[in-house]
């Protein structure tokens, strides 16, 4: 970890902690990876991958105020950790790889020492669930909370699962149960809280389980994967059109919780599965029938890919327009 | 290069321009390295290092209002981008490692295409002098601008630069000039600006030159080194300390431009080149008797690693005194 000098000194919160502490205190874990040659306390990690494989990299930032609400909870840290972490580890498995390594930059207002016990506890936790090690990173000072986590992993090489391998006849497939997670958004920001069953799918939204150990085992058997971030229509067509195909979708098949099923109506149940994002789940294509089941992962078939670009979407076998309300930045 | 869905939109700026178009139109280029097996538009990089080398990985942080000033102009977005990538490839540097692949982690509070435009260009600049590609990355809204650089490279396995390798008996030596930075942070943040030779002073904070090709050359010649983000002083101790050394200081040894003896008086110019950060010169021990010029860059020996712990300054054969001002964060 490395600190760089400011060139205009603000304070929200006084504090008698610096930053060489707090990545000590907080980041700084015994690493007993083989892999990790020099971890945190250098000018940079070094790390030794093993021979002969390809290295996969993703990265991605969670903003306060975007991302999760403003002046979060010292335990809602905890679960901004978790996510922060899953939702790079969700990238690494629609690539196939297995994950290894990962750097944290965090910025942050001001030092608050019970906040940061509660998201180091949560980033740690993710990582320790499929043996990734903390590296690096940058602690700094700034308006708001930034957390960039970037994970780094390996697969052999040639075998990453890519967004543009699927091909015309191929199935279309989604991993788990889709919607719970946008659901769940939705119910933590109304206010009075909507009855229901609502910690399920409140839950789902913060802690996403990332879907590396699928995405393992679809190497050499998925075309094509991406993972459900922006929601299942739009991260869909973004595979689609990176393979140059286009698919019959049927909605009728696309898998939803009881949770989901019981807290609102068909129509919504609907725009949560097919434009809500966060669920992290996988989509991908497959020329194999794959079972119900793959590394303790309810796969669902849930469309075809067809050679005429787009998505024609079915329901009970007759064919349905649906406008995509998924999320894009700065529109 | 990846988006995440958002819990409360807020827009400060209107604009036509989504997330992909942008990633598209400034940061994507036509990677022509053959280690690249997938670049910018999956869900990560895919990346084929060469065979039996360790993996180098560094990140920094440049938040707006800390590391740079609010609502930098258009013109003043190019040196930001190129900074972003240069403290970084510094890091890389230090540790003796060749630089390929980054990925950046962009949150702005709005688009500004023009100021896009500029801040591209100047990350591309720095990448393209190192032959690094950028493979990935997030663009996010957020409430001020923050930048994260993650540079990757590699070096020979088990030749890494480390802090903690200097020994008694090693000279102290610093690459190029210091104190240059922290003096033309001074100057541009005066109002009426301080009058003298200020340009060259104010580029060299901007503009800072990462020293890639001598710490390559450092490897197998070097003990340890660091790069000198903070202040040499305050960096040096850091160094001293993971070796569990001390060390002699020849302050008259330290090497300062003309520029600077020109704009300052001694004192100030002492400060700047101790405790002022942003330098990016190497500070590097080594038990040989090296050169005054090591690839292309000016080397001078500015003194002795010794036993006792801590810093003893020297000014012409006599002990002085010296406080260190250089900067931590949240302190």
């Amino acid at each position: 970890m490395s600190q760089r000098r400011p060139c205009a000194v603000r304070r929200s919160r006084p504090s008698n902690v610096d930053e060489f502490e707090l990545i000590q205190k907080y980041f700084v874990r015994p690493d007993e990876s083989a892999s990790v040659i020099t971890g945190i306390g250098d000018d940079g990690a070094v790390l030794r991958p093993p021979m002969g494989k390809d290295l996969v990299t993703v990265v991605d930032t969670l903003v306060e105020g975007v991302h999760f609400p403003y002046a979060i909870k010292d335990f809602e840290a905890e679960p901004l950790g978790y996510r922060a972490v899953a939702v790079n580890l969700s990238d690494i498995a629609a690539m196939g790889a297995e994950p290894r390594w990962m750097t944290l930059a965090l910025t942050l207002a001001a030092v608050d020492e019970s906040w940061l016990s509660f998201f180091s506890h949560g980033l740690h936790k993710a990582a320790a669930e499929h043996g990734v090690a903390l590296v690096g990173g940058d602690v700094t000072r700034g308006d708001s909370v930034v957390v960039t986590v970037q994970v780094s992993g390996h697969v052999d090489p040639g075998r990453a699962i890519l967004r543009s391998g699927a091909r015309i006849g191929d199935t279309i497939y989604v991993s788990g149960e889709v919607g719970d997670a946008a659901a769940g958004l939705r119910l933590q920001q109304n206010d009075p809280p909507h009855p229901g069953p609502h910690c399920y799918l409140i839950d789902r939204y913060w802690s996403p389980t990332a879907r590396v150990g699928l995405g393992c085992a679809l190497v050499g058997r998925a075309s094509a994967a991406i993972d459900i971030s922006d929601g299942l229509y739009g991260d869909l067509d973004k595979l689609l059109t990176a393979s140059g195909v286009g698919a019959d979708l049927y909605l009728d098949k696309i898998p939803t919780s009881i949770a989901l099923k019981s807290s609102f109506d068909q129509e919504q149940q609907r725009s949560f599965a097919l434009s809500g994002g966060d669920d992290y789940e996988l989509c991908f294509t497959s020329s194999e029938q794959l079972p119900g089941e793959i590394a303790g992962v309810q796969v669902t078939a849930i469309g075809k890919v067809s050679k005429r670009p787009g998505i024609i979407c079915y329901d009970d076998g007759k064919v349905v327009s649906y406008v995509d309300g998924g999320y894009r930045h700065f529109q």
